[in-house]
């Protein structure tokens, strides 16, 4: 069988269990997932043994050290995962409920009832775990998923979905409600973005590149997670001890992870008392700072910004450093360099405040909070398939109600159209 | 300048001043809307001069008569148009409210913000009265927007284009919050839709092809709004008074409609009884009827439907009509032929009400009303820019809020992540 013959049996075969599981219980879904909890436990040797395989197939292609790294799966990443399956199986089921019933001048009553998407392909690279925590999602939300991860974690990949089939199996649901695809071939992914007829909605999770080229060619809508170039905005007049504390946190706290600060902007009536005690504090952090020419004014041993530092995302020890005015000048530089990604205001005035929330265009913006708070669990949806950069739809942390829509519902008693 | 050149001078300066709407006040955006109303009236003449050039020129090249008419503007358009600007200036803000806050367990706040899309790209056909309506609606939203009428009507859309900018300089807002596209290159709409760094969503209206061409080469995202293959099912018991005057309403209301009926499905148990009165009633209104086997064999004079007829939309006179043995053949039948529009029931059993709800995978699913209510007006948007047979983002009648997004706010007290 060819690709594309392949993948429309696997989207056809999707598309009608969306409909099956669609029109599951609550219980029935979360009877699935704890099955599946169960049977991934009783498999833990099935599943090292196919690791064992991709990891060495993986050392005898090459991969670097990070990328075996992040394909193992452990002891401790299976347990992550039970853990993960038993969460989402607790946490409420966003899908059925209806409000903003109203009445209209007509008589009819109109509102709104919470629907899965349909079918959700999940595009991902080496990491096994991510085939549990995106299938679990999409399953509770009460969708279809078609999972196309890494080539290098294939064997992991089949063998944790025939776990996953063994829950969906024993909750009375279609076992092809989960699909990992069986083949190595990139043509799979061409094929995937572009069955609208059997996809709803495509979740990539990977590298810049990666996502840019699926938006691209995709012909399915597509929740898209860019880069975070991330700022925190020291305001003329805030709590220096405050400001420093946050600036710290959102640099230094993890390097690596999207919503890290990547440019501080502090207004030039703070910068000769702050800067210098930042300058110190990031020195001891070990994190490199380059700045605008009023920041190396106060702090010479900063390095000098070049235009492309204000773009850049680091996910590094570098941090950008610029000196405003004030507010507006703060605001123009997120909008122009940021990825509309998370951005913090310090400040003691209510109404600077209020502005930046209006006027910074980003997923998630804050007053007096940390950038790394930017998260799906930290903002109480319990659960995150990704943190959207986009504006329609899901923006910022997306959980299980990003995985769903709302369609309308109308209440009549016999009313017709005059 | 070429094309290309002056679609990016168009989209930067609709990227700028969406910023300035954005930040701008209800109050200063309602005066733009009333003061444009007041232009539109003191220019009748200088549109009655210009809509004439169109028309003129329309006829030079052959347009046809309903192409012609759809082109015209009469006083009564106008006047149509006039009050629509008064009727969007007094619709509630949807800018700005913030929802769902509440406290996570590190001690922030988190909610989410309402706030614009951006800007707003339009393409419609000829219909000149289009550019007031969508123009208002999306600066009503805090949004820019860019239009792209039909090229024969483009002297008229300049013409109502000077008045939208003289309303928008009167409140002080850019007139560069709302342009219409000067050219008549085609290669234009290619362009608007592929800028993904100065649009944020296109919205098309217009017919099956143009909209099916823009999504496929689009690289922004688009509201779409496909055909509308809507259902009315009479089940098992119902009240076949009801019944009856719901299927005409649905069908004869308007024909040209996408909320309009386009294939009835009727349980076996009733249409013995209702067929032969529905026949009877259709003939009356001259509907032409195309059955399958089970309804020519109870009302001989009704055509054989094709498998074609399942799928058609044709509004026009003519009713594709099945017997199903009862609501798991209705909601099948609705799934696999309809195009996720709307779709209603006419029962007395509330469990079957229900499953039909839940079950019926469209924009819009009734129990016991004509399928004609689906409409921004009628469920209380106030307003309508389209009916989006998509999933994601906007489902069904989008008013002001499909033209927002939300994001999301943190109010913090100086909290940090451990």
């Amino acid at each position: 069988m060819d690709v594309e013959q392949y993948m429309k049996t696997v989207g056809r075969a999707a598309r009608q269990a969306a409909t099956q599981v669609a029109a599951s219980s609550t219980a029935q879904r979360n009877k699935a997932l704890l099955a599946a909890r169960d049977a991934l436990d009783a498999a833990r040797e099935a599943l090292a043994e196919a690791n064992a395989r991709d990891l060495q197939r993986g050392r005898d292609n090459g991969l670097d050290a990070p990328l075996l790294d992040r394909l193992e799966l452990t002891p401790a990443t299976i347990d992550t995962m039970l853990e993960g399956l038993s969460q989402v199986a607790a946490l409420p089921d966003p899908v059925g409920s209806i409000t903003n019933m109203n009445t209209m001048p007509s008589g009819i009553q109109v509102g709104k009832m919470r629907v899965p998407l349909g079918v959700v392909g999940i595009i991902y690279e080496s990491r096994p775990n991510v085939t549990v925590e995106a299938a679990s999602l999409c399953l509770k939300s009460g969708n279809a998923t078609i999972l196309r991860g890494g080539s290098e974690a294939l064997a992991s990949n089949c063998a944790i979905a025939a776990c996953l089939a063994e829950g969906l199996r024993a909750a009375g649901l279609p076992e092809t409600a989960v699909q990992v695809i069986e083949t190595a071939d990139r043509a799979a992914v061409g094929q995937l973005i572009t069955m609208p007829d059997y996809v709803d909605v495509i979740v990539p999770r990977g590298g810049k590149s990666l996502i840019e080229r699926i938006s691209r060619e995709a012909l399915v809508p597509v929740i898209k997670h860019l880069d975070g170039v991330c700022h925190v905005y020291i305001d003329e007049g805030a709590d220096l001890g405050m400001a420093s504390a946050i600036a710290m946190n959102a640099k230094t706290h993890r390097y690596g992870t999207c919503n890290t600060m990547e440019t501080l902007l502090v207004a030039l009536s703070e910068a000769p008392e702050v800067l210098p005690r930042l300058a110190e504090a990031y020195a001891a952090a070990g994190v490199e700072l380059r700045g605008c020419e009023q920041a190396q004014a106060i702090v010479p041993q900063i390095a000098a910004a070049s235009e492309q530092d204000w773009y850049e995302e680091y996910l590094a020890p570098v941090l950008a450093l610029k000196v405003v005015a004030g507010l507006d000048e703060a605001i123009a530089h997120i909008n122009r360099y940021g990825s509309q990604h998370t951005d913090s205001i310090v400040t003691r005035d209510h109404g600077r405040a209020m502005r930046f929330l209006r006027e910074v265009d980003s997923a998630s913006v804050m007053i007096n909070a940390s950038t790394r708070f930017a998260d799906g669990f930290e903002y109480g949806l319990g659960a995150e398939i990704g943190i959207s950069t986009d504006k329609l739809h899901a923006r910022g942390p997306v959980g299980l109600e990003g995985l769903t829509s709302q369609k309308y519902v109308v209440f009549g008693e016999g009313q017709v159209r005059s």
